[in-house]
C-alpha cells in the first residue's frame, strides 16, 4: 500500500473510533487513564529500551546533546509523564457542558452542548512525553488522536502508545484501540495526505518551530491550531510605576528566555525613556541580555558594549535567547501600532498606573492575551488554572491562547420538540 | 497594478479598518446602522438604476429568470434591505461579553472577552441584497467586511456599499470607509489572491452552492466557515408516535425543499416499516414528492408511479426539490451510522418516545444539530432567537450550527495584575 492508503486507512479508522469514544462515560475514560498511568509506570523498562534504540540512532546520526537529552527518557520521566496522566483523569469532563439553552416561543428548547472534535492529528519534534501528553488530554476530551512525532523517537513513541493502549483495552474491553494511535512511518510524505482527508480528520495541532508549523499550515486541507511564535511586548508607559515595570521586565525575558511567552521587544514612552532605560539596560545588560536598540535608544544607552542599533527585522524576532530588542515611542497609541505591526498575537503588557491608557491597550492590541500590569509570562494553562496545557494558540477561529481541555472540544445544539413543525 | 496587488491593498485597508473598529463604541455603530438604513431608503432609485445596469446585462447574458428574479432589486426588496439593518441595529452588541473570569491565587485577575474577529470575506452568489445583510453583521459585530458577490451583482452591490459607507460617514465623521469594501473587479483569481493574504484576512466565510464552497475551501490560506450541503434525515424510530412522525416528515421535506434545512433521507425502523411507510408514501407522494426508495422499502411501496429504487448516489444527495430518499434499518444504531456515513453533519431528527433511544441518538449523531421529535426545519438563527443569520456551519472549529452575532467573535483573555511576575 501507498503512504497515502496507509494514512487514509489510519484516518478512517481514527473516524470510526471516535464514534465509540463520544459516548463513552466519563467515568470509563478516567479509569482508563489511570490505567495507563500505572501502565507506563510499571513498563518503564519497555520504554527505555525502545527509547535506547532511538538515542542510539540519533547518537550515530549526530544529533545535538540538546536533541539527544530531549529524546531521551529515564524512569524518572517516566514516572512524570505517568503523573501527567494521573492529573489529567482527575480534570473535570470538558464533554457535556451546557454552554447555552433556551426555549423558543413554540415550546422547542434547544441546549448548546460541548461535544469532542473528533479526530486530532498532533504533530510535533522530539520530546517523546508528548506522546502520552497529548494523547491523555484528547482521550479525556473523547477525541481520537493520530499522533506525528519526530522520526527520531518513533521506537519511543509507539512502545508509549501501545503500553496506554494495551493498559486501557485490558481496563475497558470495549475500549477502541484505534483511539490513540501514532504514524508508523517516517514518511514526510505521510503529513500531506493525512491533512488532505478532510471526511475524517477534524483538527491538526501542529507543536514546534516555526519552519514545522509553516509547513503544516501550507499544506493542511483540515482546520489548523496554532502560533508561529511568540514576539511578546512589554510596553512601559509614560505613567509606570517605574520599579514595578523593572521587576516585570527583568521577569518577562531573563526567568526563562526559551519560551513562546518570554518578552522579545521592550517598548519605552520616551517621556520616561531619559530616566528609565539606562537603569533597565544596566540591569538587563548585568543579567547578560544583549540589547538591539532603535536610534533614540541608542542616543541614550548606547555606550554600553552589550547594546547594538536594531535592524528593520529584529522588530519582528523571535529570539528565544538573552537577547531583547528596545523601541521608543511617543504615545500608548504608537506602541499600540508596533504590537499590532510587528508582533505574533501572542502575549503583550502594558505597564501602567493609568485605567484609562490600559484598557485602551487592552482594547486595541490584537493578542490571544493582554496584560496590565503583569509578566507575559503568566501566558500558560497552567498558569490560567486550567489544570493542563496542549498548546497555545494565536488563531482566531477555534482556541485563542492557553488551549486546556476545554479547548479541545466543540459544540452541537440539541433541540428537545413535543412534534413542533415550522410554520 | 495586478489583481494581486489590488487585494493585498484591500485587505491591508480592511485590517486597517478593523482597527477602528475594534474601539468603536456599540451606540456609534448602532447610529451609524440607523443611518445606513434610511440611506439605502432615500436611494432607492439610485439603487434601482444601478441594478438596471445589472438586470440588463444579465438578460444579455442569458441568464435564467430564476437567477434574475434574484438578481432584481425593486423599492419593496430595498426597504427590507433597510428594515434588516434597523433590526441588527436593535439587537445585543455580541462584543465585549465576558465569557469567563476567574482570579489566580497570585491575584492576577483574569477575564475571557468576545472581540471581533478582524477582517472577514464574505463570498457569495446572485442576490444583492446579502451586501447589506452581511456587511451590517460585520459591522455590528465590529468587523471590517470584504464582499465579493457575483459578477451580475457587481454594480448593485457597489451602489449599495458606497450608500452605507456615505451614510456612515456623515453620521461618524471618524467612520474608517474601508470597513465594508466590494472586491471591484469579477477577475476570478481575486478570490485566491485575497484568500491567501494570511496576514490581513482573519475569515472567509462562502455562502452559495458546493461547488462554489468547495473552490474557495480549496484555494483558500484562510479559515473558511462553510457548510457544504444539508442532507438532513429524519429517522422514525421502532417506538414513535407515527402521527407526529407524519406531520414532522411532511415539514422537513415539503414546506419549503428547496433551503439546507430540509430532509433528503427518512430513514425508518423496519419494525414499523409495514405500517408506516405506505402511509407516509401515500402522503408524500400525494404532495409530489419523487421517493429513492431501499429494496426493503421498495418491496413495500413500490407499487406507486412515483416510487423509484435507490441508486448508491442518492444516500448522500441534496435534492433541494420534492425527492426523498428513504432508508430501512433495524435499529437506531443503524440509522445513527448511515447518517454519520452519508450525512452532511447539518440538522437531523429521531422521532421515538422512548427517552434512552433519543439521547443515544443525539449523542452520537455528529452533526451539528440534532432534534428530537422536531422538525430539522427549525436550523435557522431566527428560529434559534439569534435575531439574524449570516450563514449555517457543519464546521467543527470556530461557529457550528447557525451563526448569528455572536458566531461572527472571537475572544481574548485580559490579565489585570498588580506587578505579578512568575516564579
Amino acid at each position: 500500500m501507498s503512504v497515502t492508503d496507509d494514512m487514509r486507512e489510519i484516518a478512517r479508522r481514527a473516524k470510526s473510533a471516535s464514534r465509540a469514544l463520544a459516548v463513552m462515560p466519563t467515568q470509563a475514560r478516567n479509569d482508563c487513564l489511570l490505567a495507563m498511568a500505572n501502565a507506563l509506570e510499571a513498563n518503564s523498562s519497555r520504554i527505555e529500551a525502545a527509547n535506547a534504540l532511538d538515542m542510539a540512532d540519533g547518537e550515530k546520526n549526530g544529533l545535538s546533546r540538546a536533541m539527544l537529552d530531549r529524546l531521551k527518557l529515564d524512569a524518572k520521566r517516566v514516572k512524570s509523564m505517568a503523573n501527567g496522566l494521573r492529573e489529567v483523569a482527575a480534570l473535570p469532563d470538558p464533554v457535556g457542558r451546557k454552554l447555552d439553552q433556551r426555549t423558543r416561543p413554540n415550546g422547542l428548547k434547544l441546549e448548546k452542548i460541548s461535544t469532542p472534535i473528533g479526530v486530532i492529528v498532533i504533530i510535533y519534534e522530539s520530546r517523546p512525553n508528548v506522546t502520552a501528553d497529548a494523547a491523555s488530554l484528547c482521550f479525556k476530551s473523547a477525541n481520537a488522536t493520530i499522533l506525528r512525532g519526530g522520526k527520531e523517537a518513533l521506537n519511543s513513541n509507539k512502545a508509549i502508545a501501545e503500553i496506554m493502549i494495551e493498559a486501557a483495552k485490558a481496563c475497558l474491553p470495549s475500549f477502541p484501540v484505534d483511539a490513540i494511535q501514532v504514524v508508523p512511518t517516517a514518511d514526510r510524505e505521510a503529513i500531506p495526505a493525512l491533512l488532505s482527508l478532510t471526511e475524517y480528520v477534524d483538527l491538526c495541532m501542529p507543536r514546534g518551530g516555526e519552519g514545522l508549523i509553516r509547513a503544516v499550515a501550507e499544506c493542511s486541507k483540515v482546520p489548523v491550531i496554532k502560533h508561529y511564535k511568540g514576539v511578546c511586548h512589554v510596553y512601559v508607559d509614560s505613567e509606570a510605576d517605574l520599579n514595578m515595570a523593572e521587576k516585570i521586565i527583568v521577569n518577562a525575558k531573563v526567568q526563562r528566555p526559551g519560551v513562546c511567552n518570554a518578552m522579545e521587544c521592550l517598548i519605552v514612552n520616551d517621556k520616561v525613556a531619559k530616566d528609565f532605560l539606562p537603569r533597565i539596560a544596566s540591569t538587563l545588560t548585568a543579567a547578560k541580555v544583549e540589547l538591539r536598540v532603535d536610534d533614540q535608544a541608542f542616543g541614550l544607552i548606547g555606550n554600553n558594549a552589550m547594546v547594538k542599533k536594531a535592524t528593520p527585522q529584529d522588530w519582528s524576532t523571535e529570539y528565544l535567547d538573552l537577547i531583547c530588542s528596545v523601541k521608543t515611542v511617543d504615545s500608548a497609541e504608537a506602541a499600540e501600532n508596533h504590537i499590532n505591526t510587528y508582533g505574533s498575537g501572542h502575549s503583550d503588557t502594558i505597564v501602567t498606573s493609568n485605567e484609562k491608557t490600559a484598557r485602551q491597550f487592552m482594547a486595541k492590541v490584537d493578542s490571544a492575551t493582554v496584560y496590565w500590569n503583569a509578566s507575559t509570562r503568566f501566558t500558560d494553562g497552567g498558569e490560567f488554572g486550567m489544570g493542563a496545557e496542549i498548546g497555545i494558540s494565536t488563531d482566531k477561529i477555534g482556541a485563542r491562547g492557553p488551549m486546556g481541555l476545554e479547548e479541545l472540544t466543540t459544540y452541537k445544539w440539541l433541540g428537545y420538540g413535543t412534534g413542533q413543525i415550522r410554520g
